[in-house]
């Protein structure tokens, strides 16, 4: 297959390319097409044959034709932030680009709800609505760039889904362009529909079921009052602990998130917010929102239960500045991780909210065992971790190493019950520890579905699902029986 | 085919059942089965050639390779409850009934979820866990005595689903026994896991894809407070704004319900609660729950809210006896509408909120075209309508046009941006209404995944989707190409 694509003549194709996007919607020369080689997950890098910029659903209906009628692969990609590599190029592919796609199309305040094209940035959603008095609530760390498209591909999270939910909770409704072209409107803009839920199915599909052209998302109203609470402790245990008693007291916060010191320490030497002691053996940031009355009284039992815990310090902002100043820090944890080492792996786990101390601990061990060291940065809430494994590309077979630790991590998540990937999609990277979370009926079943709506493999092909070629050992699905073939494409 | 099915010999297939649930686990003689030849939907009746009452998980996956081998349609069966006809038995098939898999499986408080087999009736899910502090949310008003397995197959929403959301915003994970028999586990027991949301797929699919044996549930902590408020309006225009007002306010109760004169005088005509004014154009019950303070702030502001828009007296109630006495009304009114007329048809159509208005006053038009009283009922928060038509079946001809009318207000939510069904299903009931909400293409992309899941077409066959041999002319989907000869079945 891959001896054919190569010797592809690319020359008609261009030019039934351009008789849709246009000239200037076409992207061929090799130094251009560097910008598309990989995603945010930089390890893995392939250049595209081609890249296109649809500004309509009918130009992308009629790109994702012509790779159809020409058998020509094709990856969807929004702003290229995501964490996985569910928008790495395959060989000799088309990349659908949909960084043209930026209009917002229709705003109902009235009924809570706004229709975007994909290449929307997300935070533009509340921009757009926030003088109204609404908001959107999945906000990632890369808000201000990250693209509603790749959120909606990737079923995106953020520090807030702890009380608001992930981003399949706010979508609505999506117009979709399927791989063989034909356009669909899945979901609508009442949230409760008839038939089968094929936007839920959507979300998440990690470009591997078609491109969203049009999603329909849910608004929320702006709360009365944010409140953020910024408490250190001796130890991670205690912070955990802390966290624990919050959630069982009943109090759902908008966020609740853990550093550890060595995060606290690496944040400290870059934005230096001065907030975070850099003795503590962890800092726990709580943010509450709703009604008055209500932050007022929840601050009071979540300090309570803090120094309950063994709290030293309890600091609270409501004002938008403070609350800011809290938030810094954490913001800043990946870049500041950065700065602290050569390189960093973030990985992207869960785990049951009751294992949070046994495994912060089996963590402590692996990083001792490769002798890495692994900054640990969680959406405490709801059992997402975020290990940061600080490391040195430049030392030869040092990222083979750190995938490997990184893959030990999430054989732990899964062992103790929970899931390989929280909020960054499988992509590329994880596919290959999909065995280790489902049975091979389970992986065939999502593939039956996959089969059914990307019958000839074209859209992103690879992702998702472990394939022989690309997970060598480790891949427990080389059986995989009637997508074998498809799988090896 | 039919001239064939009623050919079979049932006999070694009946000793192939047995040989898997017991003798006692096969129901055959005619007058045992008359219970089984409808659901909740009384209209439609169809006697079962079997039913089969498997206790486990493999009991369900054996009696399902049995239909699989024999070409047996078979349909799954909760409590029956359901008001859409998704349980209603086809021609000579074997009905799967649930209501033996009363196991409670799993109880994990720490981490809010309850493992249960299908036939635990809803209510009980609160009742294993209420001791604890906590609660299952989903709240049909036939939960006393429908079954989860039930509520997963339709989706089931009620009336804390406005703050809460329905069936599918509280299964975790299913394990399911496909249609050809295979088990296969979708979800598990963290909010978010990887790959395509084959649980959010399944929830809704009203037994056409396969059947869940066990299903996991989030439960919620108990509210420290709850408070129910009653207002009574002039009219419903009044309480209608009142809604809208309180949804803008940016107040989420946990529930928001509507009644106009004709149900208010029903159910004081039977139950005699005594607080629903009898020459109230509406009243509004307004149930809100959180924090002390919260539900005490809350309260103040609906209050205001009401009185703003008209309210004539308000009462509120946050004891348990009380807050009953309250909604005693309301609970039961679809009881009433039966005692009020001989019969009645009970609609569920989706508005969005601020149509509101509008809409009444077309029912109220329609039911004066029409010549049948209609009594409003509605989950007023989320513009979920339940129109109650009072009608007397044993006038010839009655019940068609009751129908009609019942599908001219299920065109008319389509008309302004709703949908036909909010929470009962569309089952055999409202299938020739899907074409007027979705393309061909929209129906042609659901039912791939019909086929690829039930490629015999043996589980649930003629549900959800429009087949021409029974939507007679008010069918659009008469050329649903590949699927037509399947569908036909």
């Amino acid at each position: 297959m891959i001896a054919q694509e190569t010797q592809r003549n690319w020359k008609p194709i261009i030019k039934q390319f351009e008789a849709v996007v246009g000239k200037d919607g076409v992207v061929r020369r090799k130094e251009e097409l560097l910008t598309y080689e990989c995603d945010g997950l930089a390890s893995y890098r392939q250049r595209p044959a081609l890249v296109v910029l649809p500004r309509t659903t009918e130009q992308v209906a009629e790109a994702v034709k012509i790779c159809d009628q020409n058998q020509i692969p094709w990856v969807a990609r929004g702003a290229g932030t995501g964490l996985s590599g569910g928008a790495l190029p395959v060989e000799d592919c088309v990349l659908i680009v949909t960084a043209l796609m930026k209009r917002i199309l229709d705003v109902d305040l009235e009924n809570q709800r706004i229709v975007v094209q994909p290449g929307v940035i997300n935070n533009w959603v509340t921009q757009a609505v926030s003088g109204a008095g609404f908001y959107y609530a999945p906000d990632p760390s890369s808000q201000i760039i990250c693209s509603i498209g790749g959120n909606v591909a990737e079923n995106s999270g953020g520090v807030h889904c702890l009380k608001y939910g992930v981003t399949t909770n706010h979508v609505l409704g999506l117009k979709l362009v399927l791989p063989d072209g034909s356009i669909v409107d899945v979901g609508g803009s009442v949230p409760e529909f008839p038939g089968y839920d094929l936007t839920g199915l959507f979300v998440g599909s990690e470009g591997t079921l078609g491109i969203a052209t049009e999603i329909t998302l849910r608004i929320l109203k702006t709360p009365e009052s944010i409140c953020v609470l910024l408490a250190d402790f001796a130890t991670v245990e205690e912070s955990g602990a802390a966290v624990a008693d919050i959630i069982s007291s009943g109090i759902i916060p908008g966020g609740m998130e853990i550093m550890d010191n060595l995060s606290i320490n690496a944040v400290e030497d870059v934005v230096a917010t001065g907030c975070y002691p850099r003795d503590a053996g962890s800092i726990l940031l709580v943010e509450l929102d709703g009604l008055e009355v209500e932050v007022a009284t929840s601050k009071q039992r979540v300090a309570e239960l803090c120094k309950k815990n063994g709290a030293r310090n309890i600091t609270t902002a409501s004002d938008p500045e403070t609350r800011l100043k809290l938030w810094k820090g954490r913001k800043a944890a990946f870049a500041a991780a950065g700065h602290m080492s050569p390189d960093y792996f973030v990985q992207d786990g869960v785990i049951p909210r009751t294992q949070l101390v046994g495994v912060l601990k089996e963590i402590e061990a692996l990083s001792e065992k490769y002798g890495y060291a692994i900054a640990n940065v969680f959406h405490a809430g709801d059992g997402n971790l975020h290990p940061l494994i600080l490391y040195d590309n430049s030392i030869p077979g040092a990222l083979h190493k750190v995938e490997e630790l990184g893959g030990e991590i999430l054989k732990l998540c899964v062992k103790v019950g929970g899931s390989i990937s929280g909020e960054h999609g499988i992509g590329a990277d994880k596919k290959c520890f999909m065995p280790d979370m489902f049975s091979e009926t389970d992986l065939e079943t999502m593939q039956w579905v996959r089969q059914v709506f990307n019958p000839k493999g074209l859209a992103n092909p690879g992702k998702i699902f472990p394939t022989p070629r690309t997970c060598g050992e480790s891949a427990k699905a080389q059986n995989l029986g009637q997508f074998k073939q498809s799988e090896v494409f």
